[in-house]
């Protein structure tokens, strides 16, 4: 285990931005990148913070993606969007895409936005404490290079694509549900693997498809989908919503970046905003949402130490905590992210 | 076991529109019902099919459903619209409803349609049927009366709301995800029981919350959610999209029909639906679903005898067969629905 480091928000994100930056991104690019990833890490989404910034910097420098992608728009009807990433980086695709289905939903209740030729865009709950802070409802999607096999299948055809259900509330603790397809992460099988542990079942295959326990042979075969057969439904209809409908890739035709560093991935993403204000009087969707967080969170909990709590809520709380109390992030991370912003570094990864 | 007859879906269709006139239903709405249950018959969701006509009409009988409900149609803009059942049956409710949305979204190229003081609808697979073969694509969704709790809860607090995403396919067979979020259906913990058997460990736990095996026990408690906080979230998600944003009732102030079948139910629905044709070209998105199908289904299967298939496809192969063949019931159902459409019982339930 490395040391641990803790840094303030500020200075983090101008050591992101200055990282981004030396990669060929526009100032503007730069601070939104760094801003999706802050907020993933402040929210102890620490997989899909700034510890992807060596890996979106390396593959800007390699070529896999363009720093200088002109983003697309094409605005198919007033609720309706395109939006041709051009093989940028996802993080800027996807903002871009999620400030034009903001612009259409004021405008008629309700839009979506399609995003192609993007590529990892980081968490989704970052862009759902964005539209709920707007005061919408989003529900949004990526697919991703395939980590599973269809159910019953003995290849890896599917991704692990995540989904993403946000509303609003009042008091500015919204509810963010943001969940990817399979029982476990990889990188917690990854994890076992390095401390020479074994896997719960149920979390993954080897090669041939069959259940294991060890991490080696599971990192050599399959995610296992979440349900089973309805985990690995919802992946393909995730995929459907951000892939096809897009004019994206999909499924095995996305392109691996940990395999193909300088391609295109292809990747699809899609936001679905809708305003609650233009269906209910906005007092009465505010008081609805309040009495059902309260149903939730007064429900007698299981284990007198752990309360329950609605999805999105710790993440939340810890973004509070992190707002004061900065991030801890590892010493040899920091490190990296710091000789890239000097330009020091760059193929890290 | 009972007896099982096979009837043709002319018949069938006939009986059970008698029997939903016999309550009171117009000749609409009795057609409109009985299309919907038959559907889920011929699908082989038997579950959700005309097994419900005795329920259905025993709760009109008895005041708990309103069969002259006039649904009225709040058309909020162009895309979005707030459908009042007046606790009318939920397949009238629910098909006006998608009626509504297919208007808009033929439109607009997108259309939500949330439905508040409604009823049980039937299964969501018919929806989708019905959407996919308009051409549109389909998600939906409906709260229901509790039967798990909120993850890390010992109360009842969350229903196991079902969410639907169907796509339209040209070859006629879409796909169709049509699932809740237990792991297990309670009905196969009731065949448990009947049969005096143990259920699989992660079905249910006891009224204590402690997982359990017995399936006396598991019925005096809850069911799993699929993935624990994942389905616990997913299932709190539509009930957001179908409860609180529609001005429904939710969580547990949705009303138990079982135990209270003299009371409504308040519970929502909501139809949002996506013309592919409107983002991309007819044939580029009939061309894309058409690879997107042939990759999932030429995936090397782990069993031999049962290749991978898509959401929905066994079900609407099911229906093919059944539009030939007819439908099979257990004996004393069709009895009880003939006994209902000569109008010879009442309160059968």
């Amino acid at each position: 285990m490395t040391s641990t480091e803790i840094i303030d928000v500020a200075s983090l994100t101008q050591l992101s931005v200055d990282a981004f930056r030396n990669a060929g991104l526009s100032l503007d690019d730069a601070e939104i990148s760094a801003r999706i990833l802050i907020d993933a890490d402040m929210m102890g989404l620490s997989s899909h913070g700034v510890v992807r910034i060596p890996v979106y910097t390396s593959r800007m420098w390699r070529g896999g993606v363009d720093p200088n992608a002109v983003v697309s728009i094409d605005r198919r009807s007033p609720s309706l969007a395109i939006i041709d990433g051009n093989n940028g980086l996802g993080t800027v695709v996807g903002s871009r895409a999620l400030e034009v289905a903001l612009a259409m939903v004021a405008e008629t209740g309700i839009a979506y936005a399609g995003c192609r030729n993007s590529n990892h865009f980081g968490a989704l709950a970052p862009y759902g404490l964005q539209a709920c802070d707007a005061g919408f409802i989003l529900i949004a999607g990526t697919n991703a290079s395939t980590t599973m096999a269809p159910w019953g299948g003995t290849e890896t055809r599917i991704g692990n694509n995540p989904l993403c259900i946000a509303a609003p509330c009042a008091d500015g603790i919204h509810i963010i549900l943001d969940m990817a397809m399979s029982v476990a992460a990889r990188g917690k099988i990854r994890a076992a693997q390095k401390a020479g542990l074994p896997i719960p079942e149920g979390w993954a295959t080897d090669g041939s498809g069959t259940p294991t326990t060890d991490a080696s042979e599971a990192l050599a075969g399959f995610l296992l989908p979440v349900g089973g057969h309805k985990g690995s439904g919802l992946s393909l209809a995730v995929d459907i919503l951000s892939g096809v409908l897009t004019g994206a890739s999909f499924l095995s035709d996305v392109s691996s970046w940990s395999e193909n560093p300088d391609a295109p991935s292809g990747v699809g993403h899609f936001f679905l905003l809708i305003d609650p204000g233009k269906l209910l009087r906005p007092d009465a969707f505010a008081a609805a949402m309040d009495r059902f967080k309260s149903i939730v969170l007064s429900t007698p909990s299981a284990n007198s130490t752990s309360p329950v709590v609605l999805p999105g809520q710790r993440e939340q709380e810890c973004r509070r905590a992190a707002e004061k109390d900065g991030v801890r992030l590892p010493g040899d991370l920091l490190a990296s992210i710091k000789q890239l912003a000097r330009g020091q570094a760059r193929a890290v990864n």
